[in-house]
């Protein structure tokens, strides 16, 4: 058969390893597809930064999106170039010629994904995104395809290299939050701006897509809680390990009768559930699905190989789409129907509070109080510390979020609480090691 | 558009998993395909057996297949009642009559793979598989699509749940083997004859349906060289604590230079790696690709709804295929191509060795020569016991599995050594916890 032609949008880090991914395992991916594929034209920004690649002599490299876009030849369109314009308009332009195209673009995706679907369908080409989402781990397709018959209960994402990095740093090494940002900045698993690493905004990304997917119903940005780690102290991470726990980033979707809840928290994940095995720029998504009960996937994150491994993997299934002639036929995501999100502030969990107290008598009557006022019962209470201040760490049962923020305001306003050092959440069953 | 009828082979735990998981999630799963979707007729092999569960309504159940083959209204037939026959026969014959077949049948796919897949080709109908490896952990369709464009160095999983009951059992809880083995028969994690299971076949099994699917090439039963658990004392699972290692039955396919080799057997696998935290019931599967790195696959390894979740989703991906009329153009395993399959002996891991030997001056010696004659260097040796005789306990570099096999039977020779109590290769590198 023919020789199925590729463009790809973006030279970078991940554009050169599905490139030199594609030669490496050439002779595996041709005989699998039944025909030869190569990368015929790349687009970059500007072409002189790209003299020390080693690529195929038979590789053109433009500054001009319509070379790739007016080639008759090129069936699928890798884009990997990364951010809003002009990848939505490149994508759409690429859809509406007829090209099925394969993206692992999660900033787009989250904002656009409904109008590149929308416009994949319309256009009878496919349009796959498996890497868009923890990197080379397999997780869209399964959770699109194999998963499908469940209904999804929860998503759990340990999805943001940089702050897993960050916290595992933390936790391993005893750093102080600041060290270990340095020390990520230094090794290339953080950005000199780490804003949305750090931020939480990442990993809200990739939760939205991932929901979509789970759901079959589009959810937005918006609808994510975001909160990151910049208030993870040393101390709380200290703490943790001492109460049978780990620090990690989450991303949450959580099923509740009213619909579902998006957030992106720290979260005290108990020593013995396998996200707190989740290490350095490992990524994994829990899912519990009401049949399956629960399942995860774990790998890298991140990564040239990684990768390029998911974007090779989605040119695979077009190539046999088109030997097949079924190409337009298997919508990942939903299209227009949009997914009910409900009111975080109900939703119940365990909660950790490290508080910085006076030590004197009476104190601890005053707290329990306030906590019992909001109905909230306390599973463990430590007090550490003999001096004027003292430190107040607890575990509290499942106490819904309004009840967990009018708690915070109410010991701060006590006289006795110097401060309320961190509340948060607990993921999943309070731990007993 | 019609009803999508179904046929469901067998009624036992799977199979009435499958019935409720339908009626459970049915408005979801409609929902998702675009049509309704029925059970219509349920093969058992007695019909008075049944009476107690709630089925539906419209559900016919009968003794006899012809009643299913014979029904032009089921498209799509599930096979749930194990066993080699007469399954073999009635799922060819769904193939033959132009019905699609899921199977969660390991022991056939197994020994018949390659003649089912064949005969789904013939007749341009899909036969799909997820359940037969890891209940509802999806791996197979991963494996299939989503990293298809690696070279697959390495495959190794916890496919066992028994096995991985007993062997967290004893080290969580002391237990002895036959201990755990009891309290699994007990729990109804093992069965009143655990051979297959403890003894390493039911992971030989699913170790040979992963090959042929991650290199798209068949391998046979006798090709995977099996040791069971039987031989793990509480003894090693201790010394491995101490060392930092987990005892796990594993089931590998490893990549060398001249084919693959494939094995069944305990492990040391380090305290850090993600299969270590792996426990009880769960199973799951680690893949190493040469471009996406180190990928896990976690989850329930059986029981009724998790199984039923693999073979719905199955059963969803075929009522895709007969929407868009595309059924049998998806073949998941091979046809007839052969794998190179090499020979183990020239596999090199590190290695564990516990030895009962006499406690005299020159033993150490003579035991350290031993290992040197082989070209196998000694990374920890520690002696424990200052009575006649002692326990020595050591972990040796990468040797050969015929060097170590060598090494044992002079050990064995040895005056001095009483006996050589144990061997486990250990998995990945060696732990320095």
């Amino acid at each position: 058969m023919d020789m199925i032609q590729v463009g790809l949008l973006g030279l970078g880090t991940v554009g050169s390893g599905v490139a030199l991914t594609l030669e490496k395992n050439r002779e595996w991916i041709e005989a699998c597809i039944g025909r030869p594929l190569r990368i015929t034209r790349a687009l970059v920004k500007n072409k002189k930064d790209y003299g020390h690649l080693e690529l195929p002599d038979d590789l053109i490299i433009t500054e001009d999106i319509q070379d790739i876009l007016e080639d008759e030849d090129i069936s699928i369109v890798i884009e990997v170039m990364g951010g809003i314009h002009p990848a939505r308009e490149f994508i759409l332009q690429a859809l509406q010629k007829g090209k099925n195209v394969v993206s692992a673009n999660k900033d787009l995706i989250a904002l656009h994904g409904p109008e590149i679907v929308r416009t994949a369908s319309e256009n009878q080409v496919d349009f796959l995104c498996e890497a868009s989402v923890g990197g080379g781990i397999p997780i869209v397709l399964p959770l699109q395809k194999s998963l499908t018959a469940n209904r999804v209960e929860e998503i759990a994402g340990i999805v943001n290299g940089t702050t897993n990095y960050i916290l595992s740093a933390m936790t391993e090494e005893g750093l102080s939050y600041a060290e270990a940002l340095a020390q990520a900045q230094k090794l290339g698993y953080a950005e000199a701006n780490p804003a949305s690493d750090v931020g939480g905004l990442d990993a809200a990304r990739k939760i939205a897509i991932l929901t979509s997917i789970a759901y079959r119903a589009n959810v937005t940005l918006d609808d994510v809680q975001v909160e990151g780690i910049e208030n993870i102290s040393a101390r709380d991470i200290q703490v943790a390990g001492e109460l049978g726990y780990v620090i990690k980033l989450l991303a949450v979707a959580k099923k509740m009768d009213d619909g579902v809840v998006l957030s992106v928290h720290p979260a005290f994940v108990p020593a013995r559930h396998p996200l707190a095995a989740v290490r350095g720029a490992y990524n994994a998504v829990y899912v519990v699905g009401n049949a399956v009960d629960d399942v995860m996937f774990y790998g890298k994150g991140a990564g040239s190989f990684p990768t390029a491994s998911a974007v090779l993997g989605d040119v695979m299934e077009i190539a046999h789409h088109i030997n097949e002639h079924i190409c337009g036929k298997n919508p990942l995501l939903a299209t227009d129907a949009m997914a009910k999100v409900a009111d975080a502030s109900q939703w119940k969990s365990p909660y950790y509070f490290r508080l910085i107290v006076q030590n004197r008598p009476g104190v601890l009557a005053e707290i329990s109080r306030t906590f019992a006022r909001h109905g909230i019962s306390i599973e463990t209470m430590r007090q550490l510390g003999e001096e004027i201040s003292a430190e107040l760490v607890m575990v509290v049962y499942p106490a819904a979020q309004y009840a967990v923020d009018c708690v915070r305001e109410e010991l701060q306003a006590l006289d006795s609480v110097e401060r309320v050092a961190n509340s948060i959440r607990v993921f999943g069953e309070i731990s007993h090691e």
